[in-house]
This record gives C-alpha cells, sequence and structure tokens, in this order.
C-alpha cells in the first residue's frame, strides 16, 4: 500500500527555515519567517546580490498533459534534489498554487510522493498570502475605476468598454457574468461585469515579470483598463491607482523560501495561468535563486508548446534570462493516451499504442530545438512501465538526437534521480547554451503568432475573422507591435482541438479574440474557448474537507 | 510641529516578538513568527493553559462617537502601558483593522501618537492574513451554494431567498447590489446577490465567538443560508460546506501578537463590525490574554450604547467572560459636539456647549451602571482643551458617581496615563464586579430589543410594521428565542436619528429588519440604515499612495 502524498509530508521532518536559507548563504535576518518552516527573503537583501555571479538554468518542460499525468513538478523537485544528493548547489523554482481550486478537485501542487515540497498544506492553501494580496491589488483597481465612474467620469470612460474585471481565488461559476451597480443612483451604474480566478488576473502576469518594486509600480501603471467614449485607452495611471496596488503587493513581491522533503531549498513564487498568461513563477525568484544556486530547475506550466514557449519568449526574453537547458518530461501512460489509449486502457504492455503517441514527445524534442538549448528527456517511470516502452521512449529519443532517462523520485526521493542529474548537470557544464527567442520583437504581431502556429504546432495557418484582423491592426497602430504574443489555446492538443492527440500536422488554428496585457507586456491571443473562471464539480473536494481531532486538515489531498 | 502617527511608528525600535512573548512567559517554539515583530500563538499552546488562573479584565468604551474624535483604541494601548508603568503585568487586546477602507480616508486603526501598535503598516494592510482566510471562508460557502443549485438543487432551495452573499475586504459600492449567473446555462442561475465588506461577514463574527476549531466548525455548520420552497431554513452543514471552511480558517484562528512602542503585549484578533455584530476582538484572544496576564485592556467598538452593550451582553454571556471594570472615554471636543458645536466651532473655551454635552456622558455612566462593573471616566486630552473645561467633565462625572481622570498617554505614552492606571488597578484589586447581564436568555426576542431600546437608549418604545414583527415570531417559534439581539443602529446618537446628539429622551426605535446570524448565535435587529458595504469618496486615500524609493509605503497614514 503506497503512502499517499500528504501522510509522507506529514511524517517528515522539516529543518527550521533558517537552515535552509543558510544552504545558501544568507543569515537569518534577511529571512521574514512566516512560521518555522516558511520565509520571505528580503527585497533589500535581494537588492545586496547584484554582483553575485550566476547559476545555471534548467528548465522543466513536459509532452502535452493528459489525464495520465506528467509529474513536471515531481520532476523539478525530483531533479533539484537528484543535483544536490551528487554534490551540486541546486535549488528549485515553482509556481505557487491556487487555493480556489483545492476545494473542487482532490490534490494539491506541491510536486508528490517522495519529490515534495513542504510544509505541503501551507503551500496549498493560503501560504505566504501572495495570492490575496495579488486579489487585493487587482480588487482595488476595479473599486477605484468604478467610484471615478461613480463620482464623475470626466475622461468620459465607455461603461460598455471596461475590460477590467475582478478577481476571486475562488471556483465560482456564478460570478462568470454579473450585472454589478444595481440598485439605484447611490450604488454606481449598472454595467456587464464578472470575475476571473485570481491566478488568470494581469497583476499577477505582472508580478511574476517585475524586475523589482519600482518596475513593478511602472508596469501597473499601465494596465489597460478600457476606452473612453472616443475609444481611446485609459490606463490605471490615468485613475491614479498604481501607487496604491504596489502598496498592497510590496511585502508579497519578496520571494518565498521552503524545502523539499530532503531539505533542499526551494523557491515558490507567482503562478500565473499558462494560457492567458506565461505560466512560470516570478522573474526576481528565478534571478535570486540563480544568485545563491550553481544550479536552479524551474518548470513552466502545461507542455512545452505552451509553458517552454512562454518562458522563452515572454519570460526569458523580457528579463534578459538565459536558459542552459531544458528537461522534457514524458510518461509511458501519456504517451500511450496519445497514441490513441483512454485512461481505462493504460495497464498493460501495448508497444504499438506507445509507438503511435511518440510523435507527441518528438514534436515538443523538434520544439526545444528551436530555441538553441540543449535538451534531456526525463521518463517519470510509473510502477505499470514495461521495460520494452521504457527501452521503446529511449530509442526514439535517442534517434531524435536527445538522451532520455528513466527516474524515479517519486518513489525513491533523489536517489531516483541520479542519472537524470548527472546528465543534465554535464549537459549544462560542458555544451554552451545558443538560447535564442523564436521572434524578433519587430516582427508584426500578426506573424508572431503565425510562426508560432507554424513552427511549434504544426499548423498550416491561422484565421481569424474581420473583427479580430482590425484589432490585430489596431494594437499595432497604438504602439503594442513589440509586445510578444501570449497564446492561449487547449493544453492538450497542439491544435486547438483538445481531442486532438499525438502531433497533428497542417490544422488551422482560429483565433477568436485579443486581450492586451499592457502592463506585463504581451498580447494574449485566444484561440478556441479558454475558461478564465472554471467551475466546481458536482460534488467538490469541499463537501468531505473537515479538521480531525488533532487540528490537521483531512480531505485536501 | 507634531509627528505624525506614521512617523513615530517608523522611529520606533521594536524588540524581536519572542521577547515580547517571553514578557509573558511563552517559549519561542509555541510562536509562529510572522516577520520578525508579528507572531500568533500555536492553538496547541493555548490548550495547555486551561489550568492556568485568569488576570483582570477591563473594558475600554467611549461616549457617542463624533468626527472630533474620542481615542478608544489609543487609550486602551495606553492603560495598557500605564499598567505596566506601575509594574503590573498588563497586555491589551484589540480587533484587527479592515483592509479595505484605508484607500478610502487616510488613517489607520492601531492607536495614535504615543500609544500606538506597531508594526503600524502590516497590521493596517495584510497583517497575518486573517481577513483573507475570513474571506475566503466566507465566499466558498457561497461558491458552493450555487454550485449546489447549478448542478441539482435537491432540496429546492428558494433562489429567492437565499440571505448568504459574498464578501470582499474592499470599499466597492459597485457590488453592493449585483445580478450573478447571467450568461447562459453554464453560468449558473442568474440570482439578485451582493457583497458586503468582510468585516460584516457572519463568518468574522462566529470566528470571534468560537472557543477553539471544534466550536468554530460547529458555529460555522449552523450559518442558515437561505430557505427552500416550504419556507425551511437550510444550514450551511446541509450542503457539507464547514470543514472546508475550518480547514480554511485552521490558521487564522490563533491569535497574533504584536507590541506596543513601549514594547508591551498586544493581541490583536478579529473585527466584526459593531451594528451589524457584536465590535470586539476574539474570545479566543481574551481568554488567552486572561491567562498569561494580570490585567487585560480591551476595546468595543463605536459608543457604549452599542460595543459595551454587546461586549456584555453577547461576548460576556457566550464565552463566560466577567469584566472587572470599564473604562468611559470622553473629549472636551466631542462632548462640546454633543452640546450642540460644529466641528469648526471647537477652537476656544466653550464651557456652555460642553455643559450641555455631558448628558451623552451621563447616560453612557448610568448604562455601564445596570452591568454592575466599576466605572472610571478618561478624558483624552487634546492641546486646545482648557482647564476650567476638564474640571468641569470631572466635576460631573464624581456628581455621577464616577472618578475621572485626564489623560495624555497621546502625547507622553504610559507617562501620560499613570493616574489612570493607578485608578483602574485600585478599582479591580479592591472592588468585586458584580457583573450582570442586561437581561436573560429566557426573555423574548421583542423584548430584549425593547430592554436595549428603553434601558441603555432612553427610548420610549420600539416598533415595527406587521411584516417584522411577524419575522419576531418566526425566529422566536424557529427556536432562536434563546439568542440575545445584536442591534445594529446609527453610532452617533442613542437614537435612530445620527443627527440627534446628547442624551435624547423618549425617541421611538424603528425596527426596519430583522437578520439571523445562527452561527454566531444572535439576532441582528436592524434600526435605520445600515451599510454593510461602505463605498469611496470622491478623492480616495488611494490616490496619493504609492511605494518611495526607500521601499516605504506614502500616503496610507
Amino acid at each position: 500500500m503506497h503512502k499517499s502524498d500528504i501522510e509522507i509530508a506529514r511524517e517528515a521532518k522539516l529543518l527550521p527555515i533558517q537552515e535552509i536559507g543558510a544552504k545558501l548563504g544568507i543569515e537569518p535576518q534577511h529571512l521574514m519567517p512566516y512560521g518555522h518552516t516558511k520565509a520571505k527573503l528580503n527585497l533589500d537583501y535581494i537588492d545586496q546580490l547584484n554582483g553575485h555571479k550566476q547559476g545555471k538554468l534548467i528548465l522543466v518542460t513536459a509532452v502535452s498533459p493528459t489525464p495520465a499525468g506528467e509529474g513536471k513538478t515531481t520532476t523539478t523537485i525530483g531533479l533539484c534534489d537528484g543535483l544536490n544528493r551528487i554534490g551540486k548547489s541546486a535549488s528549485a523554482c515553482i509556481r505557487e498554487p491556487s487555493l480556489g481550486p483545492c476545494f473542487g478537485m482532490k490534490g494539491g501542487a506541491a510536486g508528490g510522493g517522495y519529490a515534495q515540497v513542504v510544509p505541503m498544506e501551507d503551500i496549498n492553501l493560503h501560504f505566504t498570502g501572495d495570492m490575496h494580496a495579488i486579489s487585493a491589488a487587482h480588487n482595488l483597481l476595479s473599486a477605484l475605476i468604478d467610484n471615478y465612474i461613480h463620482w464623475s467620469n470626466e475622461i468620459r470612460l465607455d461603461l460598455r468598454r471596461i475590460s477590467w474585471r475582478r478577481v476571486v481565488d475562488m471556483n465560482d461559476r456564478q460570478l462568470r457574468h454579473i450585472v454589478s451597480g444595481v440598485g439605484g443612483p447611490g450604488n454606481g451604474f449598472p454595467m456587464e461585469s464578472g470575475f476571473d480566478i485570481s491566478v488568470a488576473s494581469e497583476v499577477m502576469a505582472i508580478f511574476c515579470l517585475a524586475e523589482n518594486l519600482e518596475d513593478l509600480q511602472q508596469r501597473l501603471s499601465r494596465i489597460v483598463i478600457g476606452y473612453t467614449r472616443d475609444k481611446q485607452p485609459v490606463t490605471a495611471d490615468q485613475i491614479q491607482a498604481s501607487g496604491a496596488m504596489t502598496a498592497l503587493l510590496k511585502d508579497a513581491l519578496a520571494p518565498n523560501l521552503v524545502q523539499t522533503l530532503e531539505h533542499n531549498p526551494v523557491f515558490i513564487h507567482g503562478g500565473p495561468f499558462a494560457n492567458i498568461a506565461h505560466g512560470c513563477n516570478s522573474v526576481i525568484a528565478t534571478k535570486t535563486a540563480l544568485k545563491l544556486s550553481d544550479y536552479v530547475v524551474t518548470e513552466a506550466g502545461f507542455g512545452a508548446d505552451l509553458g517552454a514557449e512562454k518562458f522563452f519568449n515572454i519570460k526569458c526574453r523580457k528579463s534578459g534570462l538565459t536558459p542552459d537547458a531544458s528537461v522534457l518530461v514524458a510518461t509511458v501512460r501519456a504517451l500511450k493516451m496519445h497514441g490513441g489509449l483512454a485512461k481505462d486502457q493504460l495497464e498493460g504492455e501495448d508497444l504499438e499504442a506507445l509507438k503511435k503517441g511518440l510523435s507527441n514527445l518528438g514534436r515538443h524534442i523538434r520544439n526545444l530545438g528551436q530555441f538553441g538549448i540543449p535538451t534531456t528527456v526525463c521518463i517519470n517511470r510509473f510502477s505499470g512501465d514495461s521495460e520494452a516502452e521504457l527501452e521503446m521512449i529511449k530509442d526514439y529519443a535517442e534517434r531524435h538526437g536527445v538522451k532520455a532517462y528513466v527516474c524515479n523520485h517519486w518513489a525513491d526521493g533523489s536517489a531516483g534521480a541520479v542519472e537524470l542529474a548527472e546528465a543534465v548537470a554535464g549537459l549544462v557544464d560542458n555544451q554552451q547554451s545558443q538560447f535564442r527567442t523564436l521572434y524578433d520583437d519587430e516582427l508584426p504581431l500578426w506573424d508572431k503568432a503565425k510562426l508560432v502556429a507554424r513552427n511549434l504546432y504544426g499548423a498550416e495557418d491561422i484565421t481569424a475573422d474581420m473583427k479580430v484582423r482590425n484589432q490585430f491592426k489596431q494594437f499595432q497602430a497604438e504602439g503594442y507591435g513589440h509586445f510578444p504574443v501570449c497564446m492561449a489555446k487547449t493544453q492538450y492538443s497542439f491544435s486547438t482541438d483538445p481531442k486532438l492527440m499525438g502531433a497533428p500536422n497542417n490544422h488551422v488554428v482560429p483565433i477568436r479574440e485579443l486581450s492586451l496585457s499592457a502592463g506585463a507586456e504581451f498580447l494574449v491571443v485566444v484561440c478556441g474557448e479558454i475558461m478564465r473562471m472554471p467551475g466546481l464539480p458536482r460534488v467538490p473536494a469541499a463537501n468531505n474537507i473537515y479538521v480531525n481531532d488533532n487540528g490537521d486538515i483531512e480531505g485536501l489531498f
């Protein structure tokens, strides 16, 4: 009988967070403790690190996700532990989980098995309050906009064209579309509006791209909240909101330090969506980790077509970070699903299905090569995988020019990731990264979207109706042409059809709408139905959660 | 030139919170630090204190508030510092400020001058995250209700009679009344709804009355969220929400410890409204403080007619706390306003206006006497007060059977409150409190409201239309007759007319509506217009807030 993640996490003896800090050379006074096993690093201290030499940056990404699971976070943690096990100084950087979804489907987001980050309940619930601060900053802007309209609206904001909504860190479908401001003149103007989940907030994306407090304040000031009756864009700055928003985010901007089960340092900071935003942890956390460790392992959301693409084209482009290697996570089970099997057909060897599904892995390998960095495949082992299946993946990878390593960190912790760790360390120490983004800033917005669709998704072309094409022209004309595009499409397929597994070719990517993130500095290109506010399932996990007599939470994980 | 509160607070050298804990005999491992100068006390540790002897409990309350200010929190802190200065072991217990209003009117809620609690910016902003946890727990229930309706609604909840709204810790008038669930069948059922500010949540009231985690979970389960089509009340328990709500509140329920400028211990925990809820900090914080200090100074919201009445009739009744003394705060300026002066007429001596306004003080003194505890008046001195004015108040108080002391803690810290501290210590050490609530549980709900209105407000009677009278009967019949009433009326007058200053007599209190707080265990009796969601002013403080180059927040206080 396997122990559950929460059982393993509860049995762990955690070190005081000051001892984890000490491994990175951080003196205790530079840590702001949150309890005994979580801390934030003072921003002042981070400023002092400016001269430090940089460690090597390793991105963990994955094949297109399936219900069978890949284990990207688990691999990020396992690799970090593995690197430490072979004598390297390594830390990990991952995203903060959103609180809301915990009450929908059972499950956390802090790794799994013996490759976990702890304290896992805290990390999955309120943690150090960053998500709440981001929600508050977002909703303060909302309140200030409507208050401005209520009292004067001198700049004649068009009440039908306010694009800034509200957020809550909760799966709450009832709030997707609302009419606010009803009830008479004392209660504002009636307007169509709605709530997104907090991780979908542009404030989250900005938070994760900001270099420091000043940059944060600047970016917030540039958020476009809507348009005037004369169709002129209006920014947060014009209603004097960005300073107070920054005040709310001041403490949150300091990165959070926690530990793996093996007491290695992990930074968990920021967690934007990987479709309508760029899907990776904060620039501040990554840069700080690079100054304090020789190797930093980080991850990006969803499959490499979404997460890695944005990590490179948005985060690295904007921040000047240069990744040294990527690790592509695959599982036998996921690839068999890409080969056509259903979730209940995954027991037992099926080399034919696997062979068919390998095309998904192949496309991702090819894609990562376009960014000029060395790649390794991590086969995240499940107990039912056959040797022949594992060998088939290794062979396939090798024929595509990369090495694959079978890993077992879920069951064995760092011991299960030693081979991978040695390989990755070898790659980054011996091979010079030739990192390049996929396109230059100057390429027009339409062409950027087309290039991603053709070069990475295997699409024939992109399409859009006249309204959307005009929007492209409008944003280009308004001076946003140098922004990267942030492609929002299903994570389940290279195409926009979530049922099209493997590596589809010659499909067409329809662009449904555009959404400008002027503060985050990217243009969201929405391809298909993208959910910014999830709902709860028929039987939400919340129904079975409670606090037991020991004061422990039951039913959450 | 006086220093501002924020300047004084920034100049303060704070002790590590472990040293403050040590003053109370708390070993460092029982404190969960939040940064270096804030901590929560472990709930497990609090359980261990059960056998400890109890300290003396002193309630600070005030005359009816005016725009001139009274300084209740300042006096609570000053008295705590004063008691420590004269060699007593004393701590203070106050409410957590709400974050939202900070962005409306400039000003914090952590005392003022040299009688402050620090770190004041943290306390006024996210602090240790309790307010966010309470908002999340409240909104989880909202989401679960609507999700239940969306998927099945087997118990036939009446969509027109859902009384559970949503909350946000923000002044946002636009959300007072909304229509949610629009946009088609995938997005819920269209319903009238709205948002209150978080401190108005019943979850906040429950949080502040809960004895422990188990009691919290029980109380949450009894929240009435609405009615079925057959007019049967439906509880949070029926949609299996209370366990998950408790999980969200688990960490928050541990009381927060901070320090005064003079390094004396202050518990800041919970902060319900003082009109639609009971307006004082958590029972857990007060009981913990009483086990760790010989004297505990606490405060209740608004004037004594609202705050003290509820402190006695709700908090003390429910928790078994017995107060040993009360301190009634008055200012020359406030009493002159009660005597008919406007805010711009307060400069210079005006004995006639003061004499007229003393009736307000007199009524509060008489009222406090009805609860059987010894009372002292604190005259919170302002620099413009004349000696003759101060003497007049002292004389008046003495003629009404209580002593009055002029205090100067705002300017001088503990040195300004020594006389008051000695008097209060003398009172509680030498006089036996004869504390009694104003009415017994058995008195019918209508009669309870009438008794409060007649005995404390000086009203002739209460009135209500047939609909409200029937509601009284309904709640009585449904088994809530033993609940205390929670009177929600304007804080500015003993009557329901905010312009009626002094001590009006023979007025009538119209009851507009009733609202059951079944988990908090009181019936809210709403007399007049009560705002559960404030709006922002024409020029909100937020417009001028920013983070300066040192990383300090400017413009917030």
